[in-house]
């Protein structure tokens, strides 16, 4: 049975499905990255993003933009998304010609939409959070800034990007208020982010954008004349015969930047709600065992597995193989049929180094 | 080309072949045994030790004594063995019988002959040392001792036995000498150990025996007239057409027992001839690691491996699959096609808990 939601007016919400997740490896691999993946329970994380935003507008207004190798995939895993919501960038270019693009499409076909982008690859375990958030900063967005979800942080990452917030009352709803946001800062050293996290005022940046999609232009005429000359011109052809020719030619001369680099560090009138949804980008084995069901010795388990004395840890089995552990502790597992990784916890950012040594290997399907 | 050795007179080689070599798991298997894999190199244990006893004696006067499940592997990999020099145990019965029935049936087939017996699945690295060793244990032999090797021990083992030696000298060669045997002791515990090490008077057993066959047997006639009996009735049998009857009833009657407790520990005259072999049982993940080649780092690795600050570890592969670690120390990973163990490398006597564990399991093929 399909449950009743209240739908946002005129909400139009994009997910950028881009990366393959390399610090998952081997269980993501270019051909079947991140977002593709089941990480989370039966389905997997593009699944659950287009769950979460489809309590919010529906599936002909939820569009999604990936690379040509994941198309196929995603039509299948969203059999409700539309066909032609699925917009295939020919090159990985950015999220800024991606957004601009979609904001194109989206303005042609309502000019009162606005949109809201979320990753297709992160967590949100507090949907009710996640949907207050988003309409108060969609009722910031109405009012012609360009907003961002900022979620509070838990510890000094240096893995994300900041957004530093001021006491600058944007919006007030009865579900949250939206700041004038002072700025966008890259990912700090380890010093500055143990500073930012004692002055209270800075925020994750997780890559939640909400704008009026008229606003979106406004900025990109200032600040990316070329990205919006070159969306605007794909926009145009958008159906028509010389479509597929226009978006070969044009992509390729767009400046290959992100969205926050190339318009929201440079914007004139940015806000930022701050929120806490049980977020997380499933960046790691270690971030992935933390959101994971552990057992009573602090593991995190998926698979036929045998363990003694063991501890702390994540097995992570494609199921086809016995694998015993004996005094094991704070390591992660991954079994899948042509790769084993086994690596300690607290290097698991460091997954992404083997897969740079693997780009020299024979099998690209390593990869 | 052959080479040409200097055979000792009237020696036969006895390898009894039993075990599964459980803390090998997942590599070892109850229908793959340690004694059949190619541990060290590219033959495998039983392999290199045929080769072994191949430099003292031809192949026709040596025998293999094996359990049903093996000999058919046993024959193929031992292509030199004559067919008829592989005795069949139709059960498991300790060392005592299968020792006593290969004793009979090489009495019958040669009343001068001196046995020895070394275990199929134990390496030796220093083959000088055990041909002086074996040639100096046979002259002891000669005279009518039961002759074992013991082994000077490296360190305060507490998995193998122990033979305390005395100073009283039995034979004397240029290349070594026996003393009487003052007795057999049991695996100790680590207190006990560290006491026989520093005594310098304890050897390690490795089931190590050299007798000639009439010496044997008069033990046996004092000590396990059931087992003589049984066994003579056996030898005689062999070659008739009762032979598998005679063998199959009388087989299950003989007791259970070890050549060690049923005979060593209780003989007359026996003598021990100390060396230092570079011997090995191979015994479990930790102590193979210590017999392969390691790389800098320490490690011990076969198959295809992507390592990042890995360090004293050893990883196995069958092969099929890429494998990498990260921030690794001190680490087993054996990985099979059906099977992946992850074990402390202090931990490896512990993999037959795993096995032991798998005993409910559905599947035989993983025991």
């Amino acid at each position: 049975m399909r449950e009743e939601h209240t739908y946002i007016d005129h909400l139009w919400a994009v997910i950028p499905a881009g990366g393959s997740g390399t610090r998952l490896w081997p269980l993501s691999r270019a051909a079947r990255p991140k977002f593709l993946l089941p990480l989370l329970g039966s389905r997997s994380l593009i699944q659950q993003t287009f769950d979460r935003v489809s309590t919010l507008t529906p599936p002909d207004q939820i569009v999604v933009v990936c690379g040509p190798a994941h198309a196929a995939a995603i039509a299948r895993q969203l059999p409700e998304l539309p066909e032609g919501n699925i917009i295939i960038e020919p090159t990985p270019n950015g999220t800024g010609p991606a957004l601009a693009l979609a904001n194109a499409l989206i303005q042609k076909a309502d000019p009162l939409a606005i949109m809201a982008s979320f990753h297709a690859d992160h967590d949100i375990s507090d949907l009710g959070a996640f949907q207050r958030a988003t309409r108060t900063a969609v009722a910031a967005a109405r009012l012609g800034d360009l907003v961002t979800i900022g979620l509070t942080p838990t510890r000094p990452e240096t893995g994300y990007g900041y957004i530093e917030r001021t006491d600058d009352l944007r919006t007030e709803t009865s579900e949250g208020a939206a700041y004038r946001a002072a700025r966008f800062v890259e990912k700090p050293d380890e010093a500055t982010a143990k500073e930012y996290i004692s002055s209270g005022r800075f925020l994750w940046n997780a890559g939640m954008f909400i704008w009026r999609v008229d606003s979106l232009t406004s900025e990109l005429r200032q600040l990316q004349p070329l990205i919006l000359a070159g969306v605007t011109d794909i926009a145009d052809s958008w159906g028509k015969r010389e479509r597929e020719r226009v978006l070969a030619q044009t992509w390729s001369t767009l400046p290959n930047i992100t969205i926050d680099v190339g318009v929201m560090e440079h914007a004139q009138r940015v806000a930022v709600v701050p929120s806490e949804m049980g977020w997380s980008d499933v960046g790691d084995w270690h971030g992935l065992g933390e959101l994971l069901a552990q057992d009573a010795q602090g593991n995190a388990i998926n698979g036929d597995l045998v363990q003694i004395d063991t501890t702390n840890s994540v097995v992570w089995s494609s199921g086809h193989r016995k694998i015993a552990t004996i005094g094991i502790d704070n390591v992660v597992i991954v079994d899948t049929p042509d790769a084993l990784l086994v690596v300690d916890r607290n290097r698991g950012q460091d997954v992404k180094l083997v897969v740079d040594r693997l780009k020299g290997e024979a099998d690209p399907r390593l990869l």
